[in-house]
This record gives C-alpha cells, sequence and structure tokens, in this order.
C-alpha cells in the first residue's frame, strides 16, 4: 500500500476533530431546547458527524470501501445520552482495520479536548504524549469502570447489579461514565486499572479504543476469560498484571 | 458587615484557582509515582490546598473565624480516589456560611477549568455564566448520579447495590463520577437531573454544591423525604418537579 499507516491517522485526526466541532456546537445547545428537539438535535448532530467522517475519509482514501478492508470502522458520536443531558462524557470514535488488523484508533472528547491516538506497533498518545496503562497488580487498590448500557429487562438490570455488588467487595471503587470508547482510553491512559462492559452498542463503540489499549500495553479480553471477540458485544480490559484476578472476579460475580 | 458578599466570592474563587492550580500540577504528576508516593503526593496536596486556601482567606478577612460565623467550610481536594487514579472529576469546594446561612459557594475543577459559583439570592453560575437545573419532570427521561462511598461492609455495599438495581428500572441511566460536589453542580446545571449520596464524608463534600444548587433553581433533601441537614452524611438533589417522584423511587429502593 503506497500511503503509509501516519497518513491514516492524520486523517482520522481531522476527521474527528471537525466533528468534534459539531458536537461541541451542539453539545452547549442542549439547555436550551426541550426535549423533542433535544432528540431532533442528537439526530442532527449524530448524522452530520457521520457525514463529515465519510465524506473526509472518502475525499483522502476513494479506494478504501467502509465495509470490506481496508475498514473504517466509526462511531460519530460515542456517549448519547451524555450527549442529550450535557454530561461532559462524549467522544468521537475511529478505527482502520487492514486485512482484519486494527491498524490505527481515534478517539476524540472535544469537550474536554482530549486526543487519544494509536497505530499498531508504535504505541498510544493522548494528546500526543506517549500513554501507557497503570502498573496497578492488586484488585483492592483498582479503580473499576462499567455502563449500565440500555436494556431495562430484570435480567440485564440484575445481573448488572449484582456484578457491581460483588466487584465492590473487591476494587477501590467504581466509575460509570457512560462512554464506551472513553473507558478503554481510560484505561490506555491509566486512570482506570479495570473496566467491562456486556451489551454496548457494537463494534464501532470499542474499534478505536481497542487498539489504543493494546498500544498503551493493555489487554483486551472477553469477561468470561475467552479471547476478545469484536462482534460478541462483551469487553473487558486491564493491564496485564490484573487480568488473571479481574476474570477470576468477574467469573465470582455472575 | 461592611465587607460585601461579592468580594467574599472573589476571594473564594481567587483561593480555588490558586489550588486548582496545586492539583492540576498534582494531579499530571500521578502516572509517575509508585502507590506510596500516591498516598504522599495526595496527602501533600491535600494539605497544600488546605494551607493555601486558609492562609488566603485569613490574609483577605481576618476576624473571620473558621469554625464560627462567618464560617468558612473547605473541601480543599473533593474527589480524592480521581485524584490519585488521575480520574478528571476532582475539584475544589468552599462554601461561607454567614449567620449559619449559606452565603457563598465556588466548586472549581482544574482538569477540565470549570468554575462553579453561587451567591445567596443572586443565582449560580458556571464560568460567570448563568446556569439553571434541568426542566425534566419524568424519572424516565432523567440521569441519576450517585456515589458508592468508601465504606465497604456488607450492610453498605448491598444497600448501595440494591438501590441501584431499583432505580435503573425507572431512570435513563446511571453516572458514578467519583465527586460528591460536582455531582452537586451537575444537578445544578441541568448535566444530571438526580443526585443521591448516602454516607459521604462531611460538610465540606457539600457546603459549596448545595448553595449552588438552591441558587441554580434545585432542591435539597434527604433522601427519606426529610430536610436536608448537612451534618448527616445523606443527601438528595433535583430539580422541584422531580422531587416527590424520586423521593418515592428513593423509599421504594429500601
Amino acid at each position: 500500500m503506497a500511503q503509509n499507516v501516519e497518513e491514516f491517522l492524520s486523517v482520522a485526526v481531522d476527521a474527528a476533530k471537525k466533528a468534534g466541532e459539531l458536537i461541541r456546537n451542539g453539545f452547549y445547545q442542549t439547555k436550551h431546547v426541550e426535549h423533542k428537539s433535544q432528540v431532533d438535535l442528537v439526530t442532527e448532530t449524530d448524522k452530520a458527524c457521520e457525514d463529515l467522517i465519510f465524506n473526509h475519509l472518502k475525499q483522502h482514501f476513494p479506494s478504501h470501501k467502509l465495509t470490506d478492508e481496508p475498514t473504517w470502522i466509526v462511531d460519530p458520536l460515542d456517549g448519547t445520552t451524555n450527549f442529550v443531558h450535557g454530561f461532559p462524557f462524549v467522544c468521537v470514535s475511529i478505527g482502520l482495520t487492514l486485512g482484519k488488523v486494527p491498524t490505527v484508533g481515534v478517539v476524540y472528547n472535544p469537550i474536554i479536548d482530549e486526543l487519544f491516538t494509536g497505530i499498531e506497533g508504535k504505541g498510544a498518545f493522548l494528546n500526543g504524549k506517549p500513554i501507557k496503562v497503570s502498573s496497578q497488580s492488586e484488585l483492592v487498590k483498582s479503580l473499576l469502570a462499567t455502563g449500565a448500557g440500555t436494556k431495562r429487562d430484570k435480567l440485564t438490570v440484575d445481573t448488572c447489579t449484582n456484578k457491581i455488588n460483588s466487584l465492590l467487595f473487591k476494587v477501590r471503587s467504581l466509575r460509570m461514565s457512560g462512554s464506551c470508547a472513553l473507558n478503554l482510553c481510560g484505561i490506555a491512559c491509566g486512570r482506570l486499572d479495570l473496566f467491562y462492559e456486556l451489551g454496548y452498542g457494537g463494534p464501532w463503540d470499542v474499534a478505536g479504543g481497542a487498539l489504543i489499549v493494546k498500544e498503551a500495553g493493555g489487554v483486551l479480553f472477553d469477561a468470561s476469560g475467552a479471547d476478545f471477540d469484536i462482534t460478541s458485544q462483551r469487553i473487558a480490559a486491564s493491564n496485564p498484571l490484573l487480568k488473571d484476578a479481574f476474570i477470576e472476579a468477574l467469573q465470582q460475580s455472575k
């Protein structure tokens, strides 16, 4: 491939920052609109970001397909509930797969202006500075993140809170911020030690962040201990030191 | 009193911003130190903020006592666990009571550079712009925040997760960000619709934020429905429209 991976990253960063500007503009408007309009605003912002990112990528890489290799996997606005409410954990997530290998990851929070990037084999960065996962090796000193998802049937909610109950006895504390992609980036830069989510939206929520976690020295796996499968809607992440103990704790929390 | 309340606010904002600089400096160092040093760093930053704020207040208002009226109630670093881990929800909280009436509130997040302020009877502000609570009137469309506290005995953890389980069926979603003062400010500016916490640290966690909630049009109460008592370590907050339904939901979640 004539074009290099750094160029892919550069174009993805441009797309994320331009989409981030749309999100930032919409974010500060949400306090002044009624609910009906909020929904419309989300739809508009989401669609506008999607159009902007896809057009930007297509313009720069007309030969790339969006559903085949090279494959761009994009969540134009992750943290939709946060966006509606004005809670400042929202982001653009962009991942690029070459030959089925995740190669470029970009996650941009336009409200806090934090840009997480990674290139396969070349490390992970926050606003251009190298990041790595935490060096924590004890669950009891670890900060755990998870998400409640969007389903509210009894089985889903009971499973969610039973796991939280069991895990709260074993970790230092729990954070729920409402963005799967930003939770992965939290693992990558060591703000969070442990993250799992069951039943998130789809591969677009994790494609960018998963590469960034790996490039920051982290590990991705299924909460059951099986290998991470990007199509399964189940993800867990930590540093390598915590992986076994985390899986054991997750299994005990069934 | 010769000095006016605006001057009290101005001095409190200066103190919060100077302390915020200490927190910001320490915050970005935490990734490079070992656990033992992290604890020392927190102690040092916390103590340095406390000294700075108290000295600043005493210098400007030598006649004010710190334990009598006028009373400054200060949390030099709220969100200590977040500070240790580098999770960007940390703040300085300063409240001033005159004749037992909360009169000035300042909550400053130095990482995101968000300054929440309020003066009794004169409104609440985020970085100088007026803020108000959300206009949401339905639980099912509301974003709820709470905290897991720091106790990990079985009764505390079971109570915490039983409440979360019951409430998750009734609200849109749940956020746990790890700072009581910032959760109150989240209510004040409408990012969050509902907040409760049982067993937080003490009055210093809520003195600044509680005034800001009131001045933003919000209401404070005990999770049982009783009046809010700043010494009880129990707090709930929302807009007035949601109060009765929130208390009912909290009571059903025992």
